[in-house]
């Protein structure tokens, strides 16, 4: 098996693509069409998977949107998974986070259960809430270190020793990084600190969400996101791809818009690094 | 409807009760005869529900043995959650945070698709990611504010503007209880925090994890976890009643371990308090 890390640069290579896309559809939005399937979002990712795998370096699942599907949720991650081409890195959007033995759970029903190649953790809990993700080396961990959302700067800013909490952290995430398989998640809306972070993590892959309808500037998001060879940042986008038609085109258009984002972003990497 | 508050200090007077029952059952030490049944979790839970409801004021499902069961660990929540009667508080511990649009899904999936009564959530991304479940003040929050892990003193001791971080969440959290729902999570590992919290916030319920097999100390889990009325504390167990035998009587010795649980925290009720 590779290591996680490896397999991250090999398809961000053979995709040429920095571009992660967001499998997060709500029910309300999806072409009216496919509610006549059993499992109309799994139809509906079955459908933007075929027209976006060979410009995508990941697919990023937040479980939020297949939990709010109850009972059917589960499948629908499941099924959602065995569409995705194996070279594809898959993340598991879980940002859990609960002591040892519950922890345990969690990863086994992530990595076990969905076959997920790596999932984001919240670090609130310590060590012992995170570790039991970071044994497999063949397995990724993003922890979560400075979020795209208004409420990051009540907690993560937050002065401890001199610096902000979101850098303490990741200063232990470095210490736990004995398999070589954590990476961190800063938002694209936090162009300053995802300079920094980079700076402090040269090599760890970087799960960079926020660009697109959160409004995260996507030449900014490359040039601090990337490691020293322009690579190793996984940018996300969600609805701007999902969306980009409601109607039968759907699949189609977020085709050309993956494309242009795809482009955009490899316009940027020439420009800002020796490629 | 009555608010949070009030359902839980009622159940806690009718039952004569601190004690709530985590029912994380172990597929591999719950009682073999069990497994011949379709769901044994379920079956489990049930014949637990029935020896201890009248003996409790919670039952606390912590997510993590669910989703480790797979597809069907979703259905094992919603059926476990119909035996336990109505006056009883039911705590969905899946510790979830995410922004404000992701928070909103995981709030619907716990209160609207489980139906839960509260739920436990991580403070890490701040204020939207808990906002979306303070809504409605009859569904409450346990805010994670110290933990009984190990791994508690990575982040939460930090000191932030001269206090620890724990305590600076204390305070948004009083701040964001407009709905007059929230709670806090203190492990029974910590007495000494627990104390401070407490003053903090003497009228919020507190979720008290880690007496029994964690090692917290019950006496001190009353005397300091509960208001000045000698009540808001809910004092978690799991595994030594759950598994106080692993026969065919394990239902009955639960109940035994549950009664003698319930009587020890009632003669520290009537040592520290007027009750």
């Amino acid at each position: 098996m590779p290591s996680f890390y490896e397999e991250l640069r090999t398809i961000q290579r053979k995709n040429g693509s920095l571009l992660c896309v967001g499998l997060d559809p709500d029910i309300t939005k999806i072409p009216r069409t496919l509610l006549a399937h059993k499992d109309p979002v799994y139809e509906f990712n079955k459908r933007i998977i075929e027209a976006t795998s060979d410009l995508v370096c990941a697919y990023k699942l937040n479980l939020a949107f297949y939990e709010s599907l109850g009972q059917g949720g589960w499948e629908t991650v499941h099924r959602t998974l065995e569409e995705i081409p194996e070279a594809i890195v898959t993340i598991g959007d879980a940002k859990r986070g609960d002591l040892g033995n519950s922890a345990e759970m969690y990863a086994r029903a992530l990595f076990d259960g969905h076959g997920f190649t790596s999932c984001t953790v919240n670090p609130y809990m310590g060590v012992d809430s995170v570790q039991p993700f970071m044994k497999n080396p063949s397995q990724g961990v993003f922890v979560l270190a400075v979020t795209s959302n208004v409420g990051a700067k009540d907690f993560q800013y937050l002065s401890v020793k001199g610096k902000p909490l979101y850098e303490y952290v990741i200063g232990r995430v470095k210490k736990w990084n004995t398999a070589k398989n954590c990476g961190l998640v800063v938002g694209a809306t936090r162009p300053r600190e995802l300079k920094r972070v980079r700076g402090l993590v040269p090599d760890m892959p970087l799960l960079i969400p926020g660009v697109g309808a959160q409004g995260g500037d996507l030449g900014l998001a490359v040039r601090y996101g990337c490691d020293s060879r322009g690579e190793m940042a996984i940018i996300n986008a969600s609805r701007s791809i999902l969306y980009a038609s409601r109607g039968g085109d759907f699949a189609e258009v977020a085709r050309s818009a993956a494309t242009a984002m795809r482009e955009e972003m490899n316009r940027w990497r020439e420009e800002y690094f020796v490629t």
